[in-house]
């Protein structure tokens, strides 16, 4: 006997990765990051010019192709929704529909719909591949990524301060380099805003080498800024790796007392 | 009945970090913590002459009225710091004003004052964004402050360390590539302070491109400090990483040091 | 009485680094290894046209003996696999012909033979640094070696998030400033596939300077991108730092759990 | 009555470290720390030809009684080294004289003796800066200085394998960039170890920008080879500081073990 409820629940099975049974990701949504892939590859290539100029039929059926697929898939996830008791009915669709999930995958679908309109959707496209995140939260992957977010989350003061930290030495070394370099290269250098950008370069220790002090003083100060530089990044690095060395303690911690707990009973 | 003593009080309350009884700022620190950043902001985009020019008077104005309420805010600050024991009475308030703290408050006014006086007031105007540290001193950044300079208090020595390092790195490959290179460019590489400049662009690994060795034995030995520099990078960056673990696990350590005495009993 | 049995044991034992019953290498894998560096170093030396011109026979030469002394090796190899039991009998070396350490082997004879068959056979040479790794199998460096991949392979899902990550922040960068300076340098940010080589200069703080952003808000994203680069590098940090803290405290726990049980009886 | 013997004693303990009674350094030791600073700084500084020239006469005098001093310093320091049993007669002097600190003294003294002899003694000069580290042995950076040199030697084989590894990641990408590059830049991605040069540019993140792949493939190698170069700077990082963290833990435990201890009685 043909049942549609059962329909219903298998293929909510093989979409909703927190309800797949099994290890990873299901086959569906193993086929749906790839075209996710696949589409942002799309949008990337097509960009530049020498690939796009005489392919734009081709571009055109790719983007068609692509939306159709999530436009099929949005309406299947809104359909099977229902599975989950919060979701059920017509209001639990709708409450469905504004959920940032819902949003982006309605998102992903717009650029086709936006280009009949006429108007640029170009960054839409790129959009789409937030929804990777959403597909793949299962796995294994999902283990690594809440340890990431719990190390970040319990330091956030402290990478917090040290932004603040950062803008200020950009502020001071912007301010010191301007006053010093400014009479000589009024171009890079005349005021605060502009030596913000040799500052910027120098603090991160990017050095683009468009801009620099050509002045004594000014090249003596902007040592002084390049190792104030790895200071900013040792900061911020020394805090995450204290977080995750943390995060791996605390789970070893509880194993060790389980562990003790047990060999003393 | 109006009491000019409780409200003396209730000022102290909202001006004194320390002294507000809920979490977080008071809405007065908060309204200043905003006229700094705006003060400093305007400071900063004075600079630019594009901007500036033809804007005079605004600025003049901006300036005033900043400064304006900077006064204002140093005597209320003067007047409520009586509620304090340690400076009560006229010599109290004298002990007041030559705090740390208050001498930067003084300072943040005085770039008007000085203005009138004809003098350059450019970096006092600056200075202002110290004052932030005052009135940012509590909330939950204090904790996250409190373990960043425990951290870097405890591996100060270390650290200066460190330093001595690099300037000896500095030192020994100014000299080497000075004496490599000297003779092709005399110009960036013909003594060793010249050389100087082309040294900690490398070890700091920002690498303008201005100056580099041309001659073969020159980029060897530029290569060298180069992986020096790397080393120069992840010794501060692991002596860091190790002092804020250090931190966290003695807090965790005294914590679950209670919880053990707490379960033998 | 000579026994060819007996010879076939002492040469085994000469050449496979773990039959090997004294600490750090036998001295025939010392002369392979010094014999790997010089056939690797010859062949790095050979690309230079200044070296290599007029001195072609001397480089054949070496070529000809280093592989001579290659071919000399895995025949022996080959004909000592026998003591080791799954490797015995004719079907037992075609078992060991087809390891991953043999086909190396193999590999780094090959060069010679494709020369003499007309083929360019450059790549192989260098491939035959590859058997260091497993010449060098043994001594004090295998710990440090099994610390560094236990290190690596327990954080393994972190790190490849973290360049799923940098993909993506690689990715959003590239977007955001091809659409602003797209128009002011075609060449350099006329597509995305063309900005990711500024992106990825900035991202790992590089920074040839080959290109970068000239208009204010280009240069402001650019300065977003530079200090996310920070970040992108502390991440990968954080995590192996964290990883080998824990790899080096759970050998010490072992062993304190080894001696507190001991205290204990 | 005066004893050259007790003053001999007196003179050891203000000029051996480790003699010195109080904490820090003996004002002797004090002032011969600021003689070979200032003797450095003076020899940096001569070395720029528009500081130098017209005041060669100040130079000489410095540089003898600079040399004065360190000679003079020698002598007393080979009288009172009797003090030490090991160094007691004529043959204990003889064998103090060849310790590698005795050595480092008399090299420092040797620049003028070498001028005398129309001999270059330009490094040697420098090389004074070498017993800065013998006369700065003690204090509380001896402490800070043994905490790191305990963390570099602890995990010296993992960092020497760093170095192994970056040393194959240098051959790997300068033969990749060469083949690719070396037909459109000839000059400087020509052969192996004229790609090198970039190479080590991009691996350390230095990246000059001197010389650059230009075709899309040598871009995109490029790319890869910088991310890499980000990993090459996280190992080592991550290894120094769980080492640093290891070697805090270390005194943690032992401390906290005797404070067990002490309670558990």
């Amino acid at each position: 006997m043909f049942r549609l409820s059962s329909v219903r629940a298998r293929i909510y099975q093989l979409l909703e990765p927190t309800a797949w049974p099994h290890p990873g990701l299901s086959p569906v949504n193993r086929i749906i990051s790839v075209v996710i892939l696949a589409a942002t590859a799309t949008a990337v290539i097509e960009s530049e010019p020498t690939i796009h100029s005489g392919r734009e039929w081709a571009f055109s059926i790719a983007e068609l192709l692509f939306t159709s697929i999530f436009i099929l898939e949005y309406v299947v996830r809104l359909w099977v929704a229902g599975e989950d008791a919060r979701y059920q009915g017509f209001l639990g669709r709708l409450r469905y529909a504004v959920t940032p999930a819902a949003i982006i995958d309605l998102l992903s679908v717009s650029p086709l719909l936006l280009t009949f309109l006429g108007t640029e959707a170009f960054l839409l496209r790129l959009f789409r591949l937030l929804r990777i995140l959403r597909v793949a939260r299962l796995g294994r992957f999902s283990r690594a990524f809440d340890a990431i977010t719990t190390a970040l989350h319990s330091r956030r003061y402290e990478l917090i301060m040290s932004v603040g930290v950062a803008a200020m030495l950009l502020l001071v070394s912007s301010t010191v380099l301007y006053m010093i370099e400014g009479q000589a290269q009024p171009d890079t250098f005349g005021s605060i805003p502009r030596t913000m950008w040799w500052s910027i370069a120098t603090l991160t220790t990017v050095g683009y080498g468009d801009v620099y002090p050509t002045t004594a003083l000014g090249q003596f100060f902007a040592g002084v800024t390049a190792i104030t530089g790895i200071g900013l990044i040792a900061m911020p690095t020394g805090i995450l790796a204290a977080a995750f060395s943390d995060a791996l303690q605390m789970q070893r911690t509880a194993n060790s007392v389980e562990r003790i707990s047990s060999e003393d009973t």
